[in-house]
């Protein structure tokens, strides 16, 4: 018979194979609690595998994550033929102790996954209450108890409730003799009473995060009792179809019923992530109490069914920066039809709730001197400059070409598409690789960066992207003044057809650079300062996950820096998204740096033509900007 | 040509009969606004024709009541052929001045129509604004700059907005150059912005009273610019097939299909009304943009689709006694959808919204140290006593007999019912009057209590409400024990069958009047007092319009003071919610008032009993309580 050693009471037991925990545990003489009855729903009696096997049956009660940390349901757990030892958690030991206890929730979130300096602090919480059962002088509704026993909790706050919940607050409450699960979440000093449910089910709760790009989207599941992201799943956005950019898309939505049919398509488009996330961690959508949507300010107006015909017109006015209050039932998503679905705000018609988010993953939230640049690089490049004093902001149409617009083998960086590229200095063909390893479909813009830093380090091009016609080569044909470059032959290629880069891609690739590192040069300028100057320069997108530093430099893309002042972030307003579900200060801390965020129309700025088309070369007009790329070409030519 | 005097100015001008008002007002050095350019839309050019006649089309602009008292849009105007006295209101003669300004509608208020001492403040306003145009760098949104202008007028506060207004708002904006009329409810230290429109709006605006009783409903559509009764409809509530009282309809709701059942039944019931009283007036349903309903606790619970089942069993305990803050499309009214639908705070579970309303009607809501009484005489009786340090309140089961119920030939007060008898004192014979002076169907309460009366007074029957036996008659029968009395001959009734009253119809009503006058005196001396220290006796319900004082003291409904003090209220329920629609001050006295209330639930009393059954006669056992009734009966008989 196995010997089972409880923690941190050193108590042994020897019991049968296949005695279930829980008993083993109240043989060793250790009292914990199963209001449950054993039903594996109230999540009282977790404890942890510290050595040894078991069978449990736990999974679909607790996440997945604490599962695979060891944790299990004591009731639906049996011993196996071999020692175990086992970890009673403090609180959970004792009676009246419980899962979701905000100190147990603190000891157990897993910080190392956490990208940032946070505090534990979602704005939905599940609140387990013992409300007194009602007395006949006592002269107190449902309402009045829960009320009352929820202000005993959370202290003086305005309680707000919804009629779906009052509906069924009479029979939540006399289910379990008074014991209830509220869900609450925490807004401008108010309690929204968003949910009721008998018993404790505070073990099961669930937040999204969500990226709403104009090209594609991004969910995550969140469980919230350990903070930790469960799933995370992305698609294109269906508007798509609609058009490519927010400018097309605006000009789509101009009829109501277009409005309403972008309105639908990229709700479907959340709504599908939703449900696939749920779907492959046993989830139900209405455990889901929480979303925290990012995009865009077109992207936030179009899932609100907001016209955004102003945002295009001078003077470029959006309908909000902040939204309301809203609910998941108001917005159209397919979880607890009461959750709070709360955006990121915007700061200005081209600086939206993606940048606010993105902004949170850097040093431009700390309290710090130093000054940093975040960059934000997709059709439209957002760019924030700043420290905790002031905060400025801009956007630039960079333009499709970074997503493989118009260029004429370009695509977006999918499977087939040339993500790197090598360039033979003798002969100036490309050695490429392809994102999945086939057959290459074409170029996206991350090969394109790297393929002109390539030729550019070579001589194949000048500064100005025109291809060395001195040279000869098999691969450069010129028909008139204008030459082609021969980047897949036909053979290799998936279509079969050779892939081509004429010097009109150059060009747009330029275009878009210059239109990006302009805007930086810009920004920082108007507040003084050089490059130089800059602690951290941090890269978002979707695109910065393959941008390689050196290639971008050498194009002109980004400035001339020490490399460890970069840093990669990735999907920025994902990850923004996620800390703001996780915690309250960083809410509040998103919209004051909304707030104070400084937004600047570059186009009314006169020296902006100047600067832009002084980077309209590679890597600029003025070699002094990139004295690095200049050292490596003097070394390497 | 006609002359045409305006006051206050005391200005004349000659005019060609057939010229507008607007254009004599200007060829007179009047300077009227009119910014809609004629249209009769923006309701600046309002004046009041003092004498004479004119050619206007003013109606479905103002409000019916408005045009009735004299006042037209001069914009839509012609002068005939005869001298006109026209008045120009003093503010809106001067340029800015807006018939919606809150001094021109206290100013505009007929105070004359009103109950109560009360300062016109209705929770929903509507607010001109003229908001700044948008500003390229001024970084505000649509919404930020309306909530700046609405915190201008209205100083700070939070403002609520929701999804629909916000996807209206940048086309209300831009069209009128930033001119909106924006609909507010205030509500907790919250602003509600629930609708915008462009332009100025002001002159159309609404509201709804709503008695939601358990037999009959009633609606008020009130024009909330001049807190005007522009129309009242009642009917029938359609659950009544469902069950005649509150314990049969929560017996009814105990299936979830059954409770949404009855759900639909009232509010049918209720859209139906506001549908009727909209169509007599040309009103929009959209148009009303807050609505206060006042029901029992348990019409309250059964319109919110709440279940009702544990009012009906101990400790009974409803789910709420104030409803969160709900919106109509959230309830299912059919006005505009984001208009506040708010209740009637409930006591307990048999004292309800009717009653917090109906109070208000009352001394009981004012300052004063004189104690009154409040009975609202139905199926259930409420009685409430108090001054402004104490307040207590109970429920007593009346039963259905002053409804016609359980009397074999009783019927709801409607056309053909009996509701009063004169009986002759020689032959018992009644004389009788019927509601619509038809033949008769039936009798109501207030002829029941007449009979009864008449009856006891001429010695036909004794204090315990038995036929004298021992004097001979023809429409006295006598069938063993028991005695039946015809009181319409079966030649004169409407069915052609004579209508009887049994010896156990008048137990019925004894019972009905023993239970209120028992549940009086208990409460009364519960405080320490007696009848004659109340200063007033005020009585309330459908019932109350046709009640006779004297009669209903000689049966022993009322106790037996003085005349002057009681006061007939009508229906309560409907004109202290008309008072919480037009006055914030009343729904907060209405709330406190409801909080202050001690409600005592009398079954639980052990003198009840011996009350009541003190109350089981004619006027009662203790003839020192009548002594009116005792003197006049002396002197008759």
């Amino acid at each position: 018979m196995p010997e089972i050693l409880f923690q941190p009471s050193g108590r042994r037991v020897t019991v049968p194979a296949g005695t279930g925990l829980l008993d083993a545990a109240r043989t060793a003489g250790i009292d914990t609690e199963s209001p449950c009855g054993g039903k594996g729903t109230c999540g009282k009696c977790i404890v942890r595998i510290a050595t040894g096997e078991v069978d449990s049956q736990s999974l679909g009660v607790l996440a997945p994550g604490a599962v695979s940390d060891g944790y299990v349901l004591a009731c639906r757990t049996r011993v196996l033929d071999e020692p175990l030892t086992v970890e009673i958690p403090e609180q959970i030991g004792r009676a009246g102790g419980k899962f979701s206890d905000s100190s147990a929730d603190a000891r157990l979130v897993r910080h190392e996954l956490l990208p940032q300096r946070w505090h534990y602090d979602p704005l939905a919480v599940k609140c387990y209450l013992e409300v007194p059962e009602p007395e006949a002088e006592g002269g107190l509704s449902d309402l009045d108890r829960v009320v009352r026993a929820l202000l005993q909790q959370w202290g003086k706050a305005e309680v707000r409730v919804t009629l779906p919940v009052l509906r069924r607050l009479a029979t939540a409450l006399r289910a379990e003799a008074g014991r209830i699960t509220t869900t609450l979440v925490r807004e401008s000093g108010c309690l929204h009473l968003i949910a009721v449910e008998a018993g404790d089910t505070t073990v099961r709760h669930f937040g999204i995060a969500v990226d709403v790009g104009t090209t594609t989207i991004a969910v995550q599941l969140v469980y919230l009792p350990l903070a930790e992201i469960v799933a995370v799943r992305s698609d294109y956005n269906d508007q798509i179809s609609c058009g490519l950019d927010v400018i097309s898309r605006i000009n789509y939505a101009r009829r109501p019923d277009r409005l309403e049919d972008l309105r639908r398509r990229v709700l479907d488009t959340v709504n599908r992530l939703i449900l696939q996330v749920c779907e492959s961690h046993d989830v139900n959508p209405h455990e889901i109490s929480n979303a925290i949507l990012s995009g865009n300010t077109v992207m936030t107006h179009l899932l609100l069914g907001l016209n955004p015909e102003h945002i295009r017109i001078a003077p470029y006015t959006p309908t909000l920066h902040e939204t309301p209050f809203l609910n998941a039932g108001d917005v159209g998503l397919q979880i607890n039809p009461e959750s709070w679905v709360a955006f990121s705000p915007c700061v200005g018609s081209y600086v939206g709730g993606d940048i606010t988010a993105g902004v949170l993953c850097t040093d431009l939230a700390t309290d710090t001197e130093a000054v940093s640049l975040f960059i934000d690089i997709g059709t439209n490049g957002e760019i924030v400059v700043g420290n905790r004093d002031f905060l400025i902001t801009c956007a630039c149409s960079a333009g499709p070409a970074f997503e493989g617009g118009g260029i004429g083998c370009g695509m977006r960086a999918a499977l087939g598409a040339i993500e790197g590229v090598e360039v033979d200095p003798e002969t100036g063909q490309a050695d490429w690789r392809t994102i999945g390893n086939v057959k290459p479909k074409g170029i996206c813009g991350s090969g394109m960066i790297s393929l002109l830093a390539g030729l550019f380090s070579t001589g194949w091009i000048d500064a100005a992207g025109k291809f060395d016609r001195s040279r000869p080569s098999p691969i450069i044909h010129c028909v008139g003044r204008r030459a082609t470059y021969t980047l897949v032959a036909a053979s290799e290629s998936d279509s079969g057809q050779a892939l081509l880069i004429s010097e009109t891609d150059i060009e747009n690739i330029i275009r878009a650079k210059a239109a990006i590192y302009s805007a930086c040069a810009l920004l920082v300028k108007q507040v003084g300062l050089n490059f130089t100057d800059l602690a951290h320069v941090y890269i978002a997108g979707g695109f910065g996950r393959f941008l390689d530093l050196d290639q971008a430099t050498t194009l002109g893309l980004i400035p001339d820096l020490p490399r460890e002042r970069f840093q990669y972030i990735g999907n920025s307003s994902l990850m923004g998204s996620y800390i703001v579900l996780v915690s309250q200060e960083y809410r509040q801390l998103q919209l004051e740096l909304a707030r104070r965020m400084t937004y600047v129309e570059l186009s009314t700025d006169p020296t902006y033509m100047d600067q832009y088309t002084g980077a309209l070369f590679i890597p600029h007009t003025d070699p002094e900007r990139f004295p690095t790329v200049r050292a490596r070409l003097t070394g390497e030519r």
